[in-house]
């Protein structure tokens, strides 16, 4: 049976597990062009609470009965697209379901030798990609800038970081608490991670950059954003990858643009959709920092294809630290890399 | 004598004529490297409104007593700075004065060769300059696409789109009421000019950009702001230049980010003090499209210097149309370009 989480109806902006029901339903055989599969890891990502919001860019606006969005990672089990073949192991957006059949076109054969497979919708893959682009053409990080990094514990916010100290930059983190902003200190080399949570945090972050921001790599919005913008310096560049805590909530004002205008000062909205060409020299250029031990990653892995929901809620929430995925079946051996 | 207007207290958020008054000093002889001025032309500018309102990036906050700060072209009287003689023509930061007397290094001769004496503070200097970078470099108008320029009557709308105009954009500009409007579209080549008083302008905006704006030089911020964002298509580039409309208001939240988000879109704030090194580069350009008849120009000059503050206040209520000066003494007369 191929087990697929619907949708009982589109979200509203307070968005509940039970928006959502697994159904079992018989495995569709491949058809012409078509490849069935088993779903391995099912990557959940921020983006994807975007589309349950109807935002656009992201295909056909969410209704009832669709299959929830998501990259996974997967095992061809029958193939009848000449490009693929049963074994191979491929990445496409099936969606929240652990046995679909879908058009081979959808899909791209990974070959699994640069890192661990669930690194392919992690740090070796859409979130690295997003990470490098937003921080290295955007906020163009130089020595001595002072960088900050919203949800900083996350699978973009992570990597971003470490880039931009890779580059000599002082990287300051923002988490959802204070035993996550430790562990990015520690794990991921920031120079200092506040907690949003914490009551004082608009002085904290004054404290901690009293010369304020040359760049912000925004994984958020809402009040860190309002926060990051009162301290922009002269010329500062802010790489707007998401609004995570302003999902669900259409009408959020932006914080007044009196400060950019003050500092000169930039920003700049991207998605990894219109970089993914340059996906293969990110993977190469990553999987060379991982075994050389300059880039570190971090995963939250909940086992079955029935706690998606929740581990997409808690993902949300800020519950969750590093690349959060969903493993549904047993990874096939591969070589080593 | 020289007259000098002061100001008679720090306004507040409504700026009026009685914050200013105009006093009669003795004229200063010039010292060592000071140049003693008599002022023609006192350039009016919506950044002014800005320093008025205690905004960093413009030298020192304003106290009572200060001179309103502003450009002037003026003939120089007494020189003992070497680099200047007497029936030099010159530019500077002089405020709004009469006859000063100021450090030589302060002021630039001009060869007013290229054009007439008024526009080397409007179409053939900041303005123009103004226009030229934020929209060739920041807009990057192409052929086809959709531009919006607020303030379009004003001295940098109406360069900035006639720019966007040659580089084969249709051009939409907004402002303050129908008959400038009119003369937007009759002068300055713009496709449609809509008044932003207009109850209906958010309908009258997606009436008139169906497919939404690629580019947006904005002048104003406020509610013109708001609708542009809600109308951004892939990829769109805004420039952000001046927020006339939120001067004294410091508080005014922007419009949601996610309008950036979903549509890829940057903003970028600038100034054209950071780009004054390209100015003589600007004015032989600007100057050869005037006489080709492909840049025009509308001027809104008042006379004598107790008209400053009215004048001023006219500028910043989008009563004028054109670069907004007050003539205080007669031009010299010069060689014909």
């Amino acid at each position: 049976m191929n087990q697929r989480w619907r949708l009982v109806r589109v979200p509203g902006p307070a968005l509940a597990a039970t928006d959502f029901e697994l159904v079992d339903e018989a495995v569709r055989p491949a058809g012409d062009g078509e490849v069935r599969l088993r779903s391995i890891y099912l990557s959940l990502d921020p983006y994807q609470r975007h589309w349950l919001g109807g935002a656009p860019g992201y295909g056909a606006p969410p209704r009832p009965g669709d299959t929830p969005i998501g990259r996974a990672i997967s095992e061809v089990l029958e193939s009848r697209d000449p490009r693929f073949a049963a074994g191979d192991v491929v990445l496409g957006e099936t969606g929240w379901q652990s046995q679909p059949t879908v058009a081979g076109e959808r899909l791209t054969r990974l070959d699994p030798t640069q890192g661990p497979l669930s690194t392919y919708v992690g740090v070796l893959g859409s979130p690295g990609l997003t990470a490098w682009v937003g921080m290295l053409d955007l906020c163009k990080p130089r020595v001595g800038d002072v960088v900050l990094v919203s949800a900083a514990g996350g699978a973009v916010g992570s990597v971003a970081g470490q880039l931009a100290a890779m580059q000599g930059a002082r990287v300051i983190g923002v988490a959802g608490a204070p035993d996550k902003c430790a562990r990015i200190v520690r794990d991921f080399g920031f120079a200092a991670c506040l907690s949003h949570r914490a009551p004082d945090f608009v002085a904290q972050l004054a404290h901690t950059c009293p010369d304020g921001i040359d760049a912000y790599f925004d994984n958020t919005g809402g009040a860190v954003t309002a926060a990051a913008w009162e301290r922009l310096r002269h010329g500062a560049r802010i790489a707007l990858c998401g609004l995570v805590a302003e999902y669900g909530r259409p009408d959020v004002p932006g914080p007044p643009l009196r400060h950019l205008l003050a500092h000169r000062a930039s920003v700049t909205a991207f998605s990894v959709r219109e970089h993914l060409a340059r996906m293969n020299e990110y993977r190469q250029q990553a999987s060379a920092w991982i075994r050389e031990g300059r880039l570190r990653y971090a995963e939250h892995v909940v086992q079955g294809i029935e706690q998606t929901p929740a581990a997409f809620l808690a993902l949300l929430s800020g519950a969750t630290f590093g690349k959060c995925l969903v493993q549904i079946g047993a990874a096939p051996r591969v070589r080593a890399p």
